[in-house]
């Protein structure tokens, strides 16, 4: 039992160490966040750190999960698809355009792309997946509106999905950059308007 | 004339490091790129570097401007304005899909945007600065084809520039990290259709 509660408090430690460096990650990148920063937000001394983190990738790899489930979670969770599938994507991007992404300093998604690009490699390779991910659903939610004659048939889920995640994540960067929601709200209404087009009649 | 002389090899100099830092600013950021980065790049000492430049900042900002003006220039050079605005657009969408930031590492205002949005106040501006000359440029061809009659008057030129920008920079950002031109394929055909759609018809 004793044992067992050791277990606990340390993974209790562990994940408080990943909440806590998943903001400083998400908004400075791998190579702009240092142990050093993570020791100070967190309290700990290098050796706590070590203790559950073998080295700074590991510790990355973690806050980066846990920053993108926090985000998918705040933007999917809850989704009404009773109103079917074109209806499902609108509430889908106004959702996206409404709500900030619950770790601080936007996209998990977005700046793992644009800091891995020419970066660490495992983390290019977690936000690749994550981006597959999102398209997958997006399409699947496309391709089902073809099947129940909601959709136009002719229409390209891959390509619905590419330019919905692309424009809201354009725009998201454009918004945080300018501190302002208009290149959001743009995106909205031009993606408002496409999934109009693609709406069977 | 000796003395002009000295002033033209150390401009030439300060050219030199430059060109060759702004690849590593756009690969790695502001924070992912060190003093000891550059100097490796341009085999040059310490005391040469600082000879040129006060700090890193001084050398990011340099760097920052002249990854952007080549951008700008790949992208924008000889757009063929005979055939009115629409399909000025069309060719600038068309341009952005098919070339290659002459830097290598993506588009350096959407990379300095994401690294310094929560990062360097200087750089932050000069992005800022960045995207605004270009929806102001992108919404002036959108404004000039209204008065020329080959735009529909109702149309948003904000809108449409914010559109376009927000749209192409995300299908960028996707496609560097996937490795293929999906993305911005699609994203092209979707502003083709917007741009069919706002043409007078």
């Amino acid at each position: 039992m004793r044992n067992g509660g050791a277990i606990r408090k340390g993974e209790a430690t562990r994940q408080r160490i990943i909440a806590r460096s998943a903001r400083l990650f998400n908004e400075r990148g791998f190579a702009g966040c240092s142990m050093q920063d993570v020791m100070e937000a967190t309290g700990l001394e290098k050796g706590g750190l070590y203790r559950h983190f073998q080295c700074k990738e590991d510790l990355a790899v973690e806050a980066f999960r846990y920053s993108l489930a926090q985000a998918v979670k705040v933007r999917t969770d809850h989704l009404d698809r009773s109103r079917g599938a074109v209806e499902l994507l609108r509430s889908f991007v106004k959702r996206f355009v409404a709500t900030t992404s619950p770790v601080r300093g936007g996209c998990p998604l977005m700046n793992t792309a644009i800091d891995a690009d020419d970066g660490n490699p495992v983390l290019r390779a977690l936000a690749r997946k994550g981006f597959s991910d999102w398209r997958a659903r997006l399409s699947g939610f496309v391709s089902e509106g073809i099947r129940q004659g909601e959709i136009r048939g002719k229409t390209n889920p891959r390509r619905v999905a590419n330019t919905i995640i692309a424009t809201l994540e354009g725009a998201l960067m454009m918004s945080r950059l300018e501190g302002k929601k208009t290149p959001l709200k743009d995106a909205q209404a031009a993606l408002d308007g496409m999934l109009d087009r693609i709406a069977a009649r």
